[in-house]
Order: C-alpha cells, then sequence, then structure tokens
C-alpha cells in the first residue's frame, strides 16, 4: 500500500467505526434478576465491601486494567500543536495498541488545557479510576515537569511513552550492537540529533546506562556550556557529557560512532552520514520519514542501521517497550515506574533476541511479535520493589 | 433471590469479572497492514483533517458515544460518603446501564475531591474527550452548583441523575394520574418527604407543570418561611410554593393529596398515610426500602402507589428516563439539557403508557422494556434546540 492509500483507507476506517474504541458490559443486565446483582440492590454490597477496605477497589472494579492516555495534544506526531479533539485520533490509536499488545483498558482524556498545574491536579483528580497513567505526545519541556510531579503525587504508574518508549528501544538496540560486536559502547561517542522529550530521555536512559560521551542537538545545533538559551533539562544533559563539543551536527558527526536521530526527516546527509567513525550505528527514528534512508546510510559505511518503521530491518520503535512496561507495572500493581523497570525492560527487549538471530540487520524483535509483550512484562513485574 | 443471595452473587459477580466494565478495540491492528491504518502512519490523516475542522472528532472518534460518569462519592445509595474509590463499583454498575439501554460508552471518573471549583474544572478540563457529562452521587447542595456551573461552562449536555432522572419519573407518574383520573393536579397538595438533590429536582418541575401546592420536608421538620436554617436551594421551594405549612410530617400530610417519598425506610406510617386525602397519590421511592409499603399504603386507602423497586407495580425509578435523556442528547448533539427536554421525556415515558394498559396499578412502563428509551430518545431530540 502507498502513503495515498494508506491515508484513504485509514479516514475511511475512522469513519466507519465512529472512532476505534468501545466500552461494553462485561456482564449482563438484561433481565431482571440479572440487574439486581449487576445494578441496584446488589451493588450497595461490593460497595460496602470497598468502602470498609480500599484494596478490594481492584478486585471489584475494572480499575487494575482501566489506563487514562493522557493527553493536552500540543506535540502530536510529526504535526505539532493540533489541539485536544484532533489528539483524540491519534489516542485511540494508541489505545488499540494498548488494548491489542497490552490488555489493558484505555481511555483516552483530552486535555482542554496546557497548563502545568491544571494538567497535574486534573491527572490527582481522577486518579481513583485508574491503574495506570500513560502520557502521551505533550509538548517538551513541560511533559518532564508534568511527569516528575505525577510521579511524585499519585500512587500509580505514571508513564510518558515518547519520552522512555524510545529511550528504552534505542537501549535495546545498542545493548544488542554490543552484544553482536563484543564491544563496550562506554567508549563510543554519540550523536543525538533532537532535543526534544524523545532525545532528553533517551541521553539520560544512555548515562544511566554508562554511556558518558554524548553530544545533543537542537535546531540551533550543538548544545555546548556557551549556550545560553538551554532549558535546565537540556544544561543537564551538557553537564553530564564527558564530551564537550561546539558547533553544527556536520562538526559533531565527524568521527563520532553512534548516530540517534529523534528531529526530522532528511536532516542527516550522505556526507555526514560517511564522516562518522568505522563500524558506525546510524538509527534515524524520525517518523514517518528518517533522517536519512537505510539504503542511503549502508551506501555511506554504516553498519548498524534502523528506523522507527516497520518496512526496514531494526526497527526500533516504542511499540516494542510500552506493552511490557504498561502490563508489567499493572499486574504487579506497581507504585511508579522506576529506573529498574526500564533497564529490566531494556534488558528483556535485548535478550528476546537469540544468539542465533542476532545479526547487524536483526538488531530488535518484531514489534508486532505478540509474545514479546509478555516477555518485557515478567522482567518488568520482577523488577518492581513496592 | 432473597436479599442475602443477590448481595452474595454481586460480590461473586464483581470479583470474577474484575468489575463490568471493559474497553475494546472496534477495530483490528493484528497484522502491519492494519497497524499501518489503525495506528502509524494512517492515523496521521484522520488528525490532520480533525485538526482543520474541530466538528470531524463527532465522526472520526468515538467522542460522540464517550460519556463520563462524574461522581465524587459523597452521596452514594443510601450509604452515603463513600469515597471514590468504593464508587466506582456504583459508577461501573450505572455504566452497565447506559450501555444496555443508552447504547452509550461509559466512562468512570471517580474524583479525588469534593471540592466544587475542582470537581468543576477538572470536568471542563476532560470536557473535548466526552460527549456527555452523566453527574451521579455528588451531594446536595454542592451537587446543584456543579450542574449550573458545567452547564453554564461546558458545550456538551450535563445531567445529574440523582436530580432529574428522579424528577422526571415522578412527574411521568403524576401526569398518568391526571390523565386517569381526569382531574387537574394544580390544585393537590403534595408533600415531599426529603430536600435532597432528587427532592428539590422534582419539586422545581413540579413547579414548572404549574404544580404549586409543595410542602417539603426535611430531617428537622417541614421548610417554612420562619427557619433559619435553610440553604439557598430548599429557601427557594419554599418561595415558590402557594401554601405556607410548619410543623411536623404528620401536620403536613394531614388532607394531602400526594406523598412523595425520597428519604428513609419506614418514615411514613400507616397513620400518617390514612390521614391524607380520599384517592391519594403515595410514591414511597426510599431505597431499597420504601418510606411505607405498598400493601400498608393501599390498606390505608391510597389509591396510586408506587415505589422506586421494581417487584412491586408503579416502579418509579430513573431508569425511565436518564437512557432517554442520553440517547436523544448525544444523538441529536444538543449543547444543553434544557427544561424543554425534561418536559418532553416526562411526556414520552407517561404516553409510552396506553389507554387500555393504564390504571391504578400500570401508571408507569416497565424500565426494563427495550423500546422506551428509543422513545424517550426520540421526543427529547425533537425538543432540542441548538
Amino acid at each position: 500500500m502507498d502513503e495515498r492509500e494508506i491515508y484513504r483507507r485509514a479516514v475511511e476506517l475512522v469513519a466507519n467505526a465512529r472512532g476505534k474504541l468501545e466500552v461494553v458490559n462485561k456482564v449482563s443486565a438484561s433481565n431482571l434478576a440479572e440487574l439486581s446483582i449487576a445494578y441496584t440492590p446488589g451493588v450497595a454490597e461490593p460497595t460496602r465491601a470497598v468502602h470498609a477496605d480500599k484494596s478490594l477497589q481492584y478486585q471489584y472494579t475494572a480499575r487494575a486494567s482501566m489506563l487514562a492516555i493522557v493527553t493536552d495534544g500540543t506535540a502530536v506526531l510529526g504535526l505539532g500543536d493540533v489541539g485536544p479533539e484532533a489528539a483524540m485520533v491519534v489516542m485511540e490509536g494508541k489505545g488499540v495498541m494498548l488494548k491489542h499488545f497490552a490488555g489493558a483498558d484505555p481511555v483516552p482524556l483530552c486535555l482542554a488545557t496546557t497548563d502545568v498545574d491544571a494538567i497535574v491536579n486534573t491527572v490527582k483528580n481522577v486518579e481513583p479510576s485508574f491503574g495506570f497513567i500513560f502520557l502521551e505526545d505533550i509538548s517538551a519541556p513541560r511533559c518532564f515537569e508534568i511527569e516528575d510531579r505525577l510521579n511524585r503525587e499519585l500512587n500509580i504508574p505514571v508513564f510518558h511513552d515518547d519520552q522512555h518508549g524510545t529511550a528504552i528501544a534505542v537501549c535495546a538496540g545498542l545493548k544488542n550492537i554490543a552484544r553482536l560486536s563484543g564491544r563496550d559502547l562506554s567508549e563510543k561517542r554519540v550523536v543525538i540529533s533532537g532535543a526534544g522529550a524523545s532525545a532528553i530521555a533517551t541521553a539520560n536512559l544512555l548515562y544511566a546506562l554508562g554511556i558518558n560521551k554524548i553530544t545533543m542537538i537542537d535546531s540551533k545545533g550543538v548544545l555546548s556550556r556557551k549556550r545560553g538559551d538551554l532549558n535546565k533539562y537540556k544544561k543537564a544533559i551538557v553537564e553530564s557529557s564527558s564530551v564537550a563539543l561546539e558547533g553544527s551536527i556536520a562538526d559533531a558527526l565527524k568521527g563520532a560512532d553512534i548516530f540517534i536521530g529523534l528531529s526530522r526527516a532528511g536532516l542527516l546527509s550522505k556526507e555526514m552520514a560517511a564522516s562518522m567513525n568505522h563500524d558506525a550505528t546510524i538509527f534515524a527514528l524520525a517518523n514517518p520519514d528518517p533522517e536519512i534512508m537505510p539504503p542511503d546510510a549502508w551506501a555511506a559505511g554504516a553498519r548498524y542501521v534502523g528506523t522507527g518503521r516497520f518496512d526496514f530491518p531494526n526497527t526500533v520503535n516504542n511499540l516494542l517497550a510500552f506493552p511490557g512496561i504498561v502490563k508489567g507495572a499493572m499486574r504487579s500493581r506497581a507504585a511508579h515506574i522506576t529506573l529498574d523497570m526500564k533497564l529490566a525492560a531494556v534488558d528483556a527487549i535485548a535478550n528476546y533476541v537469540t544468539d542465533k538471530e542476532l545479526s547487524d540487520r536483526y538488531l530488535l524483535p518484531n514489534p508486532l511479535d505478540m509474545r514479546l509483550s509478555e516477555s518485557v512484562a515478567e522482567a518488568v513485574a520482577a523488577a518492581v520493589h513496592n
């Protein structure tokens, strides 16, 4: 299918189905006896029980599987600030994935505010209905503060997929490059193109893995101590790095080992790719059109090449991570998503690829493999310390 | 089934099913082609369309049928302030009814706050995800202010069922008593026992129907101009009445024509019932145990006797009203629930009973009749003037 055909069918699909999610009854209430049990007067008894012991809510209501997909519609796909109404199309799409791959009950909550306090308070107020808060498509740097505050103020897991889903997938890919090449990645020099939610989170997860030679690039060039225009999240990335470069993306790429593109289509020229070190890694993750197309990256000498897409080898996509994270955290009733849980997900995704399967062009599992999320969930649940 | 058995099965039901509601996919995403259409990259196209024209959200997302059941858990059944966790049991039960009888997609939002501003702001913030806000089990008098403000500040229908569902059912019953007896009810003297959400709303709807001889009773006795402890909602009821009584419930009932019980079990003694006027109406709607049991009411000389229960004649239950209101308002995409729409529902419920069926013991339709909500919905939709 070409892109135009996919787009045509995507509109047809939602128009025919009136969206993609539906709420249905798990119990029947079609006669008086059933109604007395499912509704009144029967409902009083489990209500009394939960009133006496709140923890029973996870047994007597759907809370254990109810997941709110929360967005303000400010950073949707490559489209940017489309508002909450249009964002609901994407939230339902994400919901379809969360149901299919994680078995959650996803509820889109598309918010009519972009104010950090208002978003935090709204999510806190709806907390008792949900077992998981899945943040989505909230623009940086507000997304960092929102996630930080919710993590501290809620007692259910909060996960901003744009940040950590991508970061986990990238790190799993890099782990398998280390495994395949037998080389430690801590000496490798990394260039991250982009300084938004996923880029910042990826850099931070790399730091946690001991990969410290990181240069980050935003639309104005390399982030450095000399730049006076950096927000605190970008500053922290610069300060944690063990290299101190300046200049343009082309300057940064000369002799670099790993390129992680979280920016925009076509940003990486063949010349820049060719200026990288021998056996370079290029993860060009801009969607749908990557920073460089894989054939061009290979031609320029890169050895390990991945994109966010499903139609090239090495799909470095958050779909590898988020279903298992959600499943593992909800199943174990984790109070928070911790670094340990994210690192467990990285390892589980990487180790899902067998030694026999592992190759330059098979660094990561197929994200559509229905058993993957279960493997990740088990690892994530085992890393929970409530 | 006796009550103990119903309660036992109600707990078993929710424990086995883990609640009563589930979110499911309306579309498939089990292979790459389907995923490209339902999720990425396809999702971008309907998103762009809604961004360009917000009204398309009602066609391309589930918003048109998504309904939030909003509660703070402060006035749940006869149990009172059980909190949002326990309230979720009841909200899911209500959701089962809303799915079954109205075809809506119900999402419980059980709020961790009882603050009026916080509740109003939370609902305003989630508005873009929903086509209807169904308020439930919020204690009086806060429920009045919350509904008033949401009605003014939102552009989707807001309906507090505890108030208006009951009021509409009561008025439909009284309309059919007038139809059956051939007598105008405007001369009848009405006593309402209870001064909570449903009582205040019932009195106001009776006033709208021209029934003005209303005496309301709270736990301290008859509401009168001499009482210094009335909130503004109770005061307004007293001021709109064309009778001015004082004293106890027994005083008020002497010679009254219509008793509407929205209070508590057993409050109406046989003596009080016997002191009412000839051919009296007794709607004893406390649940599950009414103010007086129907056999006692009949024995005391009452002619038209109803309860909120399904196991006696004349079930005066909000289930008669809310599915049709929701269906009619959502279908017509009403911006608000107006008095005209409520009066249309009253007439539709009353007229659903044919002349042939209508009798002292068949004043109202069977609330479980699956065609009723469609009749009410048509009448409600016809009364919408957006």
